[in-house]
């Protein structure tokens, strides 16, 4: 009896529970809960929301919007931003032609959501900014508790992004978390459904705000090297791991790294505030998700102050650069690929430390700071 | 006891009412009611209506389309036209990329829609034909009434445009009509909510076919030049202020006018019949809405006769040409800029005179009508 | 007592089925029933179905999306195909501009969908892939029975596809089968509703994987001509009748017919296994539709293995292309077409075998085989 199973959405066998709710414990003290609604109303009318709470740490999925995830909260730190887009917007709502193919933004709100499968970067050659993914809908939604133990929540979505005489890919995210616990992961599958190789791009666009973000916050990660992606970010890199407050006007700056794993392939970026009391930690395996991409968007709140943590398999340049550069993924037809990501958050100075000290093991002697754009690394170095 | 209000939508608080119903009376002898419901159905599906009946006139808002004005009546009079697309659309059937950029036809449908709010216009420059706002839905929709007078029905809708690196404009739109009566307002505040500056164009469309419309019908307003749009208007200069009965292959002639306020600052634009037995009148005042054009459009009756009275911040040019003129609305982070709309329905041949009255104490000595386009009017004519 | 009629759907008069059941039996032992529901969840999220059983033959049709064809099954015979694009689209997540215009394919999932009304064919000019009839919601549905006899039922749907200053024009289709047969009809009317002249081009776009397609299966049609599309359909010309199992990697071959009637005016194309065992029959009018087009697509099974067979007014090469052979249908002022398709599935050898004795009786003494794209028939012919 300690294994339960809920389908919420399964299109093929005709499945949907409109509302959905359910609480749990475990061996422990925390208490959890499940809870699935769907907005209505605005530019989110539609869209389904998987909420679940794990004693200490909530999440909102969005199974509408290729299971991104909305929000969330720890301890009371906000996990996310403050898009200018206020609202979880259902892909209905969203042109992607818009403005010569940056549409994508005008639904952009999440915390964290995927960029892909086929494409993801700036828009041409057919494709538009950051790919379909985020505005597909999951056909396929589940929920699993296991409460023999400590108590685990599994959130489970299947989307399908697919067309004729095209990819065939379809993506299945696991999210998990345990009661009581300020850390979850993510494993997402990718299969190639299609009969013929394809193309596969994916990148986590991640975004934090307040608290972990304020003026002096900084990002440490592992990397042998960082590139700015352009002349305005090489305006900014001796200062690159340093954030500024809300500035009106601030033009985003970009970097580039190939982050250095640990022994057991995983490596790890951690944002923290400038007093070193709080911060986030994202741990993933390099080999899964080599490159990553800092994006410092520091404008003014009203503008969507944030920064995000991007890891991917590529980094977000034009498409046809990275097939160049060998970082396009291609999949025989049935071939998966797996990508593992686990989220801690910190909510006090001693696990900030914590995190640091891991780092700091992964950091190599030497940082090569590139001045300016480098090739092979972006267009504009080359 | 006398004031009541209703939430009907809220995103943010995730409230939300499938249908409405609420009567009143005030302390005269009619009686008001307010229902909402939502269009089930083809293109329709989805589509909220709030239904407000004043007990002499009828008027039917969108807030899935930004708050526009479906239809109406009053005393037996119809408001509105007959679109070829015969039914209100969801933004979800509408593609404003259609046909090079003028897909938002597909949707249009409305007795007044807004045409805004970060360009209005034809398509260009990455913008689409009038803009996102008739396709956004309200988040915020409630409405209210005041049954210690005469009896007041009031609905305001909220409507975001907003998108990350761009325009971050909120439309807040409060509709009110007292009961008995044969006016009703509409007070639209726009604020860019924006950390930057950021620009605001907006234009009412608003459309009247019959009875409002017929061989012989006039509309007058107080300016002191009539300025042809293009050639193909020139050709109708002299005629402009009376309208044919439909007519196949018409196509469409469009005037521009500055119209003249009165010491209160608003000016007054008239539609009649052709016996001046009904008409529709439109006050607002040229400071918040300088500019007005008058779409003729006499067209057959199944392709949509009708005639379009249409004030705005500016003329619907390209935006690029009317920034040149300095007619692109600049507004500071959080700075709001307020209009006014005040609809008055004659069903009787003396309020028609009483309107053309008014008028008439308006209209300066001299008209000059432009035989052609005039430099800085259009792109026409310089 | 013995006919009955249910408006399922009517957008005008705000009628709304959201579940629709009834059974029915006429003079014979067939039983069937009707069922109405909207799919949840996905890229189907409000998609409804309409589905028919006739006691043989079971069909489900698509209302939101044009009253397409959804699949089938005939006596344990699957109608349709297995599109990389698993289920129904709802037209709110197809957006038609992808990929350079080709878009409508992330919503091709159909058995039978119709490409039109004002224009069908490859993006260009304006229009995009296949035109806009196949994402347009039917505003007003409607199933009758009529048990007097062996029993038959109908459903008949209308559906607009409009704009200002452009089409408008009102497809009015309607089903029929009895009970207990392996038969059913479509009878489609397409209406000008416009003032103006209006451009017709409609396309019957009639996908068969297994068991009908199969290595070894064959189309039986009567022409005098077989024209190959492009240098890549002559490389298979001398087999055009012929299909092969699923192929990967396989490049579409279409091929080019003007079918000849019988003094009825009717032609008959078949679709047939390698054993002959079973087999399709579609019958329609040359004179309704003159063109027919023969889709090979026999790809792998993952990427959609299927034919299609497509009755036409035109060939699906650019409308400009049509328009200057005569092949763009000019509909008047309130001018109406009518469009009869018949199908009928064959389960044994002897069905099989009768409908190629009728077909061989059409088919003319010498058929030319064209090496090569013809004058007049495709712009690669010219």
């Amino acid at each position: 009896m300690s294994k339960h199973s809920w389908t919420l959405t399964d299109l093929a066998s005709r499945t949907w529970m409109e509302e959905f709710s359910v609480a749990l414990t475990g061996t422990g003290d925390a208490t959890g809960r499940i809870d699935k609604y769907t907005l209505r109303g605005g530019i989110s009318d539609g869209v389904d929301v998987v909420e679940i709470h794990n004693g200490r740490l909530s999440l909102a999925l969005l199974p509408t919007r290729g299971m991104g995830l909305w929000k969330g909260s720890c301890e009371g730190l906000a996990l996310g931003w403050n898009s200018p887009v206020e609202h979880p917007v259902h892909p209905a709502f969203v042109d992607v032609h818009d403005r010569g193919g940056i549409g994508w933004l005008t639904g952009f709100n999440e915390w964290l959501c995927r960029c892909g499968l086929e494409a993801n970067g700036p828009p041409g050659d057919g494709v538009t900014l950051h790919g379909r993914v985020a505005n597909l809908p999951a056909h396929h939604v589940r929920v699993s508790v296991d409460t023999s133990g400590p108590g685990t929540i599994e959130v489970q979505g299947v989307v399908d992004e697919a067309i004729l005489f095209g990819p065939r890919l379809r993506l299945t995210s696991t999210l998990t978390t345990t009661l009581g616990s300020a850390t979850f992961s993510i494993r997402d599958e990718v299969t190639n459904l299609a009969g013929h190789e394809a193309d596969l791009q994916l990148l986590y666009h991640t975004q934090f705000g307040a608290p972990f973000l304020e003026a002096g916050s900084q990002i440490e990660l592992p990397a042998r090297q960082v590139v700015p992606r352009d002349p305005r970010a090489a305006e900014g890199v001796s200062g690159w791991n340093r954030f500024l407050g809300p500035t009106a006007g601030y033009a985003e700056q970009v970097y580039y790294f190939q982050p250095v794993a640990d022994a057991q392939g995983q490596t790890h970026a951690l944002l923290r505030n400038a007093a070193g009391s709080c911060g986030v930690s994202l741990k993933y395996r390099p080999r899964e998700l080599p490159c990553f991409a800092l994006w410092k968007n520091t404008q003014a709140v009203a503008d969507g102050y944030c920064t995000g943590l991007e890891p991917a398999t590529n980094f977000p340049n034009p498409k046809a650069f990275e097939r160049t550069q060998g970082r396009v993924v291609r999949l025989a037809p049935g071939e998966s690929r797996v990508f593992h990501l686990e989220f801690e958050i910190h909510a006090t100075a001693a696990g900030v430390q914590s995190a640091q000290k891991q780092i700091a093991q992964l950091q190599p002697g030497t940082v090569v700071v590139s001045a300016t754009p480098q090739p092979g690394w972006s267009p504009a170095g080359s």
